[in-house]
């Protein structure tokens, strides 16, 4: 394919997609198939000869649209939002054109500098302190990593750097796996699988601390367990504070906890990964406070910020501490500013050694929404959860699991838990809707997040006229 | 921005895409700039009203061009190349519309059971043994990684946890951090900086292994290492093998290598990041001999496949080692299909979580170039390198410092390191083509990498005349 036929081609493609998204939500939201269903469909090898344009993007309808769970319907409410939106894909696509790997300043200035003037803007739109912000002469500064998985990992291998360090400092005797053996992380039993992930790779004991009743960590019972740990001769080093967990989006206590981290010489992380965006209205702020305590802070653009995947955000206070853990300079990486101080090479800050330039996308969206447009689109989907949150309240047979502070409203049908499994699995069948489950407290419970961009007042309506039938249905055959 | 205004936008990034790519060798391939050049350009806090794309557009050339070093331009030949093709930027144009988050089969049947497929249509270009391909009953199979980084991470998580429970089996008595003290990897000490960064994240010892005069590693080097290891108590569990090395493309001996792992119960995982892409050309495939050994291998269809970043292949013999590493299973990822055992949830092969629909890229270049395409576009830029390569052996002020087997000629002048730098440092300065160097036996060497998928004779030759120039400059001045 030359450039003429790219021009031609790249056109129709542009067509399609907005064919796609203006037109989603007459597709079925969750495809109705069975596992292994792609395999028949396409030749076992790959064809000798080339293939024309036309024949494979015939295929995408036939092949590739019958398996796909569309997660920009304005019918899927499942785990949280994927963002979408189009000044992110038209920087994608010059993304892609310009195609360089960016893992030093040198291998592509605009891509590195770019990133850190972007993660800036964004870190003021979140009001975070300023040692966060890198500016020209800052200490701290901001990242885009692929996940929130990624950071996590990144922030637990630089504590445990700097814990090792640190005890050797005091005790040269000591040696690393005598350290690593007695190093214990904490986080929230309601912390995402990812934070227990991260202490499985860094080869460290991971304690999961109790929630209060509002699924959110209390100081005294990190305090107590610290204690307890720190008697039997651990070494606490480590706790990931959630805001905004995955099952109910709770929100851990960081002004209780923050100061009792700092005062045990525990590195604090903050995975915000889906509220994060929230915190750029004044009035979800609140929320964060506490995060000056932190020396990392993470949460996810290409959740609910309209920057499509990937693009998660992280700031750290100290980037030597980031960098430390493990800077490798061989030959054919170093490039000659790269001493100067002023430069960054983010492939220190990351686990992967290449990057695309995906602050592009950040700098599109932020531009062409503005902040004011980046708000409302955070307050309508907050909206938009009330409402369904109202409906659910209205309707005795069912109770609300968890309070709803953004945009997920956690809910199920007063009863046995084997009820709400079926409610689901029905709901999951018909296909007209979209959700996940959770558990909470021992209950099944089922999760509805406002996801889609274009999810209106009218899908939600829908939803839950949907939800009521397939319940009045479900009772009804259940003889109540 | 709605989609009408999409359509229209989309429509200009293409040309501006196409414009850009056709006419690229007009820029300077790396820019002139000091560091922190670009926060001076832009506001330093996002606007609060939205901009027009007007004016968001015109900026991409007066603030990110200038900071481009141009990957794809015909006169890089610096690392190793980024693949690009317009039929990967047009599948990245669906993925990103598409834009679910394939962490599980159901979040998108269809992104996993593409990727299990092509991955199959992958390895059976490369004919790889029957044990690394899916099909629907093979215990083995393949993933896309982001990149070569994460694919040698995930093999070191897998065989330290193989390793472990092995261990445990034999001797319940040993605790797990006792037995990761002892653990030790091994890899060529011509390496990626990811291999030995792999051990530093898992928290294992990682020996380098010296490699003979064509610097790649040897079993009686290697034996003679695991042996006086296990003497001294260690245990020896995993061997990273290098085709092709990022400073020389060198090759290790895989033969005579892999049966010493397997008797030595040590994982053999293979980096072939950059070389792998030829293995699809019969004349290179005996590089790949020994394969059958290996545990796991990878390489970038993002390097040299026309695959665009990124897309690293990773296929295991066992899918089972590297799932058990770290299954983890909450409520709100499980789906009913999840116990069929026929579903792959590609979140246990990776670090991350989320995950794009990569394999897009893969099923449009592989059916819009065809096998013979793919395998033509290898042989080219292997003669592009032989043509170089002749170029520099006919003028006896220099050498060819490794042999020339693929698309990567490594030379220097005669005479000491410090005549080179100064070459190297002309070359950077003039900016009309771009190169990096390496250390071969403590000797300062310039890499010339054919990059470029538009990369021709004319460039070559070009490129070769403007290093003589600066050569005959550089000797004039130094009295030669």
């Amino acid at each position: 394919m030359d450039a003429a036929e790219f021009r031609r081609r790249g056109k129709e493609m542009v067509d399609y997609v907005a064919d796609y998204l203006e037109d989603i939500e007459k597709r079925p939201v969750y495809p109705d198939l069975e596992p292994g269903y792609l395999r028949s469909l396409i030749p076992t090898e790959a064809p000798l000869e080339p293939e024309s344009y036309e024949d494979v993007i015939k295929d995408v309808e036939r092949v590739i649209m019958p398996g796909v769970t569309h997660w920009h319907s304005p019918y899927f409410f499942a785990y949280f939002p994927a963002a979408s939106s189009y000044p992110a894909m038209l920087a994608d696509m010059l993304c892609g054109a310009i195609g360089c790997i960016g893992f030093s300043w040198a291998a592509s200035p605009a891509c590195t500098e770019l990133e850190t003037v972007m993660l800036d803007w964004l870190g003021k739109m979140l009001q975070l302190p300023e040692c966060f912000i890198a500016g020209t002469h800052g200490r701290g500064g901001g990242v885009i990593q692929g996940t929130a998985s990624e950071a996590t990992l990144m922030s637990l291998l630089a504590a445990r750097c700097k814990a090792v360090r640190r005890i050797q400092a005091a005790n040269s005797k000591k040696s690393e796996s005598e350290i690593l053996s007695k190093l214990v992380a904490y986080t929230s039993e309601q912390a995402h699988s990812s934070v227990e992930r991260a202490a499985l790779i860094g080869a460290v004991m991971m304690r999961k601390v109790p929630t209060d009743k509002h699924y959110a960590v209390r100081k005294e019972t990190l305090q107590k367990m610290v204690e307890e740990d720190k008697a039997a001769g651990l070494i606490p080093f480590y706790f990931c504070a959630t805001l905004g967990t995955t099952p109910s989006c709770a929100f851990d206590h960081l002004t209780e906890l923050g100061p009792l981290c700092n005062e045990e010489n525990m590195w604090m992380h903050i995975d915000a990964a889906y509220a994060g965006s929230a915190f750029i209205c004044p009035e979800f702020r609140p929320l964060l406070n506490g995060v000056e305590f932190a020396d990392s802070f993470n949460f996810n653009p290409h959740k609910w910020l309209l920057v499509n995947f990937d693009c998660s955000a992280m700031w750290v206070k100290e980037r030597a501490d980031i960098i430390g853990a493990f800077k490798m300079e061989p030959l054919y990486l170093k490039h000659e500013n790269q001493e100067s101080g002023l430069v960054t090479d983010y492939r220190h800050w990351q686990i992967p050694l290449g990057r695309r330039f995906r602050s592009l996308k950040m700098w599109f969206v932020f531009r062409m929404y503005g902040l004011k447009g980046l708000q409302a689109h955070i307050r309508k989907q907050v909206g938009l959860a009330k409402e369904f949150e109202s409906l659910v309240r209205a309707d005795k047979r069912f109770e609300i699991c968890a309070e709803v502070v953004l945009g997920l409203v956690c809910f199920r049908l007063k009863g046995p838990n084997e009820l709400n499994q079926e409610l689901l699995k029905r709901i999951t069948k018909t296909r007209e809707i979209h959700l996940v489950p959770c558990q909470l407290s021992g209950r099944f419970v089922l999760r509805f997040a406002i996801c889609a961009r274009t999810t209106e007042s009218r899908h939600i309506q829908q939803a839950w006229q949907h939800i009521t039938q397939l319940t009045f249905e479900l009772l009804q055959e259940a003889g109540h």
